[in-house]
């Protein structure tokens, strides 16, 4: 059996991968096989499956044996194509080895440049006298990248001795070191190493592309590696793949540069060609953000000057764009990112580099967007014919819409705010908060519930953590595409990186602008879509939609068949809902209108009172308002369903818990307060979600039922005679039970009758009922004899199919999760195994026992993009949200019903398996002709063997022999 | 189409009813034309069908107009067979009417004789002058039996007017009343009547029959009624039949008399024929226990005397047998009972009545026993060759089974008790408590918690609530047959009835019993089985078991096929386990080991620490004890499997709650108080059955499981070598995640595997998981993939099913079953329509995932009869209870192998099919002969009425001509 292809080379002449290979090759190795495959200039390269590293994990970090082989082999083929040798001292061929998994994990990942350098190979860069000093700094470049990532020496070491070289000859700027200073930069590295880790720096190219391979590996375990997983929701089986490829350089001159682009504006999505480069610079060198990049376009360099008050003089000498530097080679440049925009059909961010002119493409990928231009985009692009409709509405995710719903300044607040400085617009949306200046102090902070605004030179990954609990993100240094401005972008965190404005002094914790100094703990507010950095608070407002958003939302509406309902118990939030597109309210919660001014008072008469006469009273004191409560949330829906939910809650919840407020109720009530404690304890339970609450209060207090379908019907009445369209659905909650609701909607119904016959009116109305308790989810087909609705409850109904408290289980939840034994939050996103069955078997036997029964959600699950594909699949008829999430609803249902249609899966299956069977056609093509080429040598040398042989005679004689005896057998047959 | 059938005939030719029929009958009813069917003397009669019951409550307690009919037809049919007419001046038939369902409700139901008497009718009574005192005695009986039955007037009305009348003629004793006074009395019951219902008596017979019968269907929803049904388990569905039948008088003279039997001892189950019988009497004076009875046999007479202190000579004279004193009428009697026994195949419980030495029998059930007596009938029974061993264990019932191990009184301590009195031994057993005198005490007094005696005169149904309450009940008056006697023993209460010895004076609240007095609240023990009455409190103990009962529960051994395991958490209940038959250990709750002694102190410290070191010290000091327990339990169980279960209480249970105990552990700990109030607000929970317990605290501390892995391991190896075989199950509580038992498990193995290798010894052991969270229920599939047996915890599984929290449900449960919504505890027995789903969903995924699992259950329902019968339903292979059900649960198992025999009920459906189709074939039989009488004299009517008619000719000629006619149409075809 062949050994297992665990390596796959791509090249100019063609690749053996392909784009659509990306859990095989990573994203980034695919991609360059694509690119290559497109005629696209890459520098040959080979990657390394991501099945290695699967192999690799299992074998305890070992690698097969076959790996070094098929390594070897491709190495080869780069020097073959490259003209180069790795090693060779006259023409090395150096490396660079990058990791790249399934999905971007931008920053996560180690990367090794200039692999294959050592004191002896490069002389071999030296081809005229100014390279000299490229050779040497890219030694030390080496050594310092592979000290740092391979061998684990802290980056501090190295910077350390650069500094002091510098104070020893007084050189300011890195330019400035000569190539003698390089030479003594080398070996204070090598005595570093040596010092750090008992080793000799590695000379041999091969010891060192193993190492490098190992530390990708390696990486892909480290913990900065497994929380950005996490975070992502990406599984630690993937693994990574590992990317081996001919270096080009960026830096060998002033005809050389590199640079980072997206095809169209990643914060706007305008459709205009956006990106910086570095004149003689490595790929590194941008995404770092030391220096400050140029820009690539004449149009975006205007801009950039502009908004730097740097005059077109300044600019066009000092920060030319790439349009004007090097001409031919943006049109070359312009010409690949048209060629690869209309082929991948998205919006791509790309890196080059240009080696003496020459431009090669070191990577193309879906360019990462804000949620702006992520919806900017995908409209344009099926204005522009690229993609259809269901293709956009994949295009945003459901996250990216809570990005748009995020807050912006009010215009006013902002207003009176003080500028301080203005940086680049990095990541839009507006935060406000505390200044810290470390990642620790961002999460502790935020862990005591305070608002903070991450300050910092530059992130590294290493900031994570902390960038996910600030508010915002702040950078002294680095472009739009430096590792802050990418990471906040993704996580759809407001960040203004490159402020040069401010002299930020991370380990002082102060930050000055001219004469005001802000010291930790100071309130700054950044506007991420402006630059903006304001003194103080700021108020903050949610934005209006504008046309692309709503257009996209359009083709939303028309593709979901759910329909999304919000959770609302006040009139404004119903209104607010309403402009998000709710279509109707799926829980109004009744209790919190029983805390609302002097109505808590006649709660509690109710509660203390010692028989029905007492109780009924106090209700007749609520009954006025909750029927206006009622009235104006109808009036508001009106022409939609409005679900109001019986009161839920247990009795005790109404009463004071403190001294204090005991002995303030007591006076109000006009009893003692042992009264009150003594209903206290009575009404106390150990376990009160499992406790006297739900329906089993209606029940136990029928008053509270009658009172509350009274207050709600009577409105109903009244609306309906102002020719307001109506549409009440009483909901009865925790049935666990058939006779629970039987007994109930009894009571609803004679209510609503007596009052129709009072009123002279009718209104058409539902009873149904909450799906929360297990109970009632298994016996869904008796309870749907008498409901006319479910609602899924499936906070409580997680609660209790897991067992968790959600007030106690924080307690082990989140370890859970780092233990491995829960993947996610079961309160955030449903437990589609668990919890899951028992919304499919409800939703089943329902249907079953009553076809036409309405079924929807109304847990917070009804707002999270994996729960409402899961509602959509067991069929439900509504989703209901919070206001806010109204639109991530609706996009996410839209979703939902595309990533179902079964339609669209066949098609994609199709495609899949068409492009299977082309790169399967390529590969049996290639074998083929591999084998066929060898038989052709192996046969031409065994005729020669032949023909000079004393044998031929006898092997011609045998062979004429056999060819005689098959014949007659043949004619025998 | 016919009317449909409501009324039934019986009487001396045979009846239109059976046995079987006791659905449509009720069980008095069926028997009565049974015995009918046998040839047994039985009063003419009929039976009004329990589907009559159902259609009155359905039409608003109206009937429909064929019942008129079909009663006024059946009641010619008695008067033809009896030779009398209903409302007949001079031969006047009397009815007798009663209720009965479909299973035996004594005293519920309500019964009224003499029915048909008026002052007219009466006369026919009166054959002989000494039936004059007779004839009004039997009025006055009618009219205070319907008044107080039938029109709701208040027995004492009718008590008083007595008194009244024997105080005015000086009169002490009933039977001293005059012809004149009874006139006198019937007067006063007139002016009674018209006073409490503004309405004269119903004089015409007919009236009074439908107000008898509307009497009883309205009895059936009476709160007794309802009360006694709810208190078996009896569906409101069922109905009551009535049962109008021809009276027969066993209060004519000397020559008369009535009497109660049954076939053998009902207290004992010896084979002896046992009856009580009045001479001169009607029925319901041997039932209400007004007289002292006299016994029906010669034996049973003569150990009644000696248990009196009765001389032979007294005896005989005053008190002698049946047997003595009408020698063939027993001879009669007992030759009837032999056939109805050997019938029925069960012991009889019958009434007669003597009317002129004619025996007549009114009554046969099946009758009531004590456990004793129950087993012992059983297996007397099979050993008789009446009866097969399966149907002996279905004889007797678990409940029974409970009774048998009831405490009874230690000898030593009721050596040194004063004995008061003696009574009749009415209901076996022994009890002990405070003196109440009514009902409504016994009910409050237990609602504290304290123990009590009923101490009462005679009890009446009324007196139920206070005798369930109540420990045991003590009479004044009544026989063995007594109100008091027949319910305490179906009640499984111990009850001393008829103790003539005390004078108890029920108003005044005091018992005098010579010089001694006994007030209210004095503490006295009562034998149920002696009859002895003890002062003050005597200690009881569990019984052994006799021969029989061995026997019996031999039979069950052999016949179920569910093991019963039992709950166990000390050596001393695995031995008392063992003793009673259990199979193992299904659940041992290590956390009862947690608080003996000084160990909390060490718990304590652990809950305390605040690293893991310092968990593990405290741990440490733990281990030696837990693994003494395990060894001393292991020990026990030799041979037998112990399930052992990891520690599952949350935390904050170790703590204390009171400042005064917090403030001693602060000062044994050596810390503040603080540090622990610290602790324990860390550790509240707002739903600690949702929280973190069970493998959650495994999970976040698992060194805790490595513990007790090690202190189990380390036990069961040290008995494996001591040649003491063990077979320990190591259980993880609360799994609903496959991953939480995975991460269990591997500690679990983990651990175990070192002490393997350090005590250089293997034990087998299983780890398996309790299934008591939905979910795990739900995927029981992938945790059966890695758990070697699930052990079903339903009380936590029905907390979490339905929603209901343990400690806190019996604010609503109790409504919830008064309202008709839960038709049971659920805690009690399982709810198999919503968690049995769960159980089912699990036993089946786990068989699948894993066809050798070990599944059982180890909630409170393992000891429950019908849940039992449900977990041999779905599979289970045993069952786990407390120590003292596990008789009871082996009884029951063998009970639901043989309910769910297959081809037991196969055999049983032939049965009832061929004795349904017996019945049919009568009915048409009967229909057919009816059909072909009236045929014949209809013809014969006819062929008379033309003989003689002018017509006859016309018509001959025209029968003539018509055959002519259609001869010659065949012959054209």
């Amino acid at each position: 059996m062949a050994a297992k292809k665990f390596v796959y080379f791509f090249g100019p002449q063609g690749s053996e991968g392909n784009a659509t290979m990306k859990n095989t090759l990573g994203g980034k190795g695919a991609n360059l096989a694509e690119m290559c495959n497109m005629e696209i200039p890459v520098p040959a390269g080979f990657t390394i499956a991501t099945d290695m590293c699967t192999v690799y994990y299992k074998n305890e970090r070992n690698y097969p044996p076959e790996l070094a082989e098929q390594v070897d082999e491709n190495l080869k083929k780069i020097e073959a194509v490259m003209g180069k040798k790795f090693g060779d001292p006259q023409n090395p061929l150096l490396l660079s080895v990058r990791s790249g998994a399934r999905a971007s994990m931008p920053g996560m990942m180690d990367t090794i440049l200039n692999l294959g350098l050592n004191e002896t190979t490069l002389n071999g860069l030296i081809k005229k006298e100014s390279d000299t000093r490229f050779a040497w700094d890219s030694l030390r470049r080496f050594m310092q990248m592979y000290g740092n990532v391979v061998m684990g020496i802290k980056g501090e070491h190295f910077e350390q001795a650069i500094t002091n070289l510098k104070n020893k000859y007084g050189i300011k700027n890195d330019l400035e070191m000569t190539v003698e200073n390089l030479k003594e930069l080398v070996e204070s590295y090598k005595v570093i190493v040596k010092e750090q880790t008992g080793k000799d720096f590695p000379t041999d190219p091969k010891e060192q592309l193993w190492g490098a391979i190992d530390a990708v590996f390696g990486s892909w375990m480290n913990e900065r590696a497994i929380v950005y997983r996490k975070m992502n929701g990406f599984s630690d089986d993937w693994g990574t793949a590992v990317n081996v490829q001919a270096m080009v350089f960026g830096n060998m001159g002033d005809d050389c540069a590199t640079g980072v682009a997206f095809t169209r504006n990643p914060a706007t999505g305008e459709h205009i060609f956006f990106g910086e480069y570095l004149i003689n610079a490595q790929g590194e060198d941008v995404v770092a953000g030391i220096r400050t990049p140029q820009q690539v376009t004449l149009e975006g360099s205007k801009k950039w000057a502009a908004e730097h008050n740097i005059s077109e003089e300044e600019r066009a000498s000092k920060y030319p764009s790439l349009e004007e530097y090097m001409p031919e080679v943006y049109e070359n440049l312009c010409n690949i990112y048209k060629k690869l925009e209309l082929h991948y059909h998205d919006m791509q961010d790309i890196e080059f580099t240009i080696e003496n002119r020459k431009l090669w493409m070191l990577q193309t990928r879906n360019g990462k967007r804000t949620a702006a231009a992520a919806v900017k985009i995908a409209v344009d692009m099926v204005n522009e014919g690229l993609i259809e409709t269901d293709d956009a509405l994949l295009r945003v995710t459901p996250d990216q819409i809570d990005q748009l719903l995020h807050p912006q300044f009010v215009k006013e607040s902002k207003k009176s705010a003080k500028l301080i400085t203005k940086g680049l617009p990095a990541s839009p949306g507006a935060g406000t908060g505390q200044i810290v200046f470390n990642a620790e102090d961002a999460a502790a902070w935020r862990a005591q519930g305070l608002d903070t605004i991450l300050v910092r030179l530059e992130t590294s990954p290493e900031d994570i953590t902390g960038m996910v609990a600030a508010n915002g993100i702040l950078t002294g240094r680095g472009g739009m595409t430096s590792h802050a401005a990418v990471v906040a972008r993704g996580m759809g965190k407001c960040c203004v990186s490159g402020c040069g404005g401010l002299n930020i002094d991370v380990e002082g914790k102060t930050i000055k602008a001219g004469d005001l100094v802000l010291k930790e703990g100071d309130w700054i507010s950044i506007d991420g879509s402006t630059g903006e950095v304001l003194l103080g608070k700021v108020a903050t407002e949610t934005p209006q939609f504008n046309d692309e958003f709503e257009k996209l939302m359009n083709w939303a509406d028309n593709r979901r068949t759910l329909k999304i309902r919000t959770n609302a118990d006040t009139p404004r939030d119903a209104a607010q809902a309403r402009k998000f597109g709710a279509q109707g309210i799926g829980l109004c919660r009744t209790e919190h209108m029983f805390f609302e001014g002097d109505r808590i008072k006649a709660v509690r008469e109710m509660i203390l009172a010692d028989d029905l006469e007492g109780r009924k009273a106090a209700l007749a004191k609520l009954i006025g308002h909750q029927r206006d409560d009622f009235y104006a949330i109808l009036k508001e829906m009106q022409g939609l369903p409005v679900t109001v939910r019986l009161l839920d809650p247990p009795l005790h919840e109404f009463l004071p818990s403190e001294p204090q407020q005991i002995k303030e109720m007591a006076e109000i009530m006009g009893c003692t307060e042992e009264i009150i404690n003594d209903k206290i304890k009575a009404l106390h339970e150990i376990n009160p979600m499992l406790g006297l609450r739900g329906c089993r209060l209606g029940i136990t207090r029928p008053e509270i039922t009658e009172m509350q379908t009274r207050a709600l019907i009577e409105a109903a009445c009244e609306l309906t005679k102002e020719g307001i369209k109506v549409f009440p659905e009483i909901m009865v909650p925790l049935v666990g039970n058939v006779n629970e609701f039987k007994y109930q909607e009894k009571i609803i119904r004679e209510t609503a009758a007596k009052v129709f016959e009072e009123k002279g009116i009718n209104v058409e109305f539902l009873v149904g009922t909450m799906i929360e308790v297990p109970r009632g989810a298994l016996t869904a087909d008796e309870i749907a004899e008498h409901a006319e609705f479910f609602s899924f409850g499936t906070n409580d109904l997680t609660q209790m199919c897991l067992g968790y408290s959600r007030d106690d289980a924080n307690k082990f939840i989140y370890q859970y999760i780092d233990k491995g034994i829960l993947e996610k939050n079961p309160f955030r996103s449903i437990d589609q195994t668990g919890v899951g069955q028992l919304v499919e078997i409800a939703a089943k036997r329902g249907k079953k026992a009553r076809p036409n029964i309405k079924l929807g959600v109304c847990g917070e699950h009804g707002g999270d993009p994996a729960s409402i594909d899961f509602f959509h699949r067991v069929g439900l008829q509504y989703v209901s949200c919070s206001p806010y999430r109204v639109p991530i609803a609706r996009l996410s249902a839209a979703q939902a019903a595309i990533n179902n249609d079964v339609v669209r899966q066949i098609k994609q299956t199709a495609e899949d398996a068409y492009s299977k069977a082309e790169t399967t056609a390529k590969d049996v093509y290639n074998t083929a002709k591999d084998a066929y080429s060898k038989a052709e040598s192996s046969l031409k040398n065994l005729k020669e063997t032949v023909e000079n042989s004393e044998l031929k005679k006898t092997v011609e004689e045998g062979a004429k022999k056999l060819f005689n005896d098959i014949k007659d057998k043949f004619k025998k047959d």
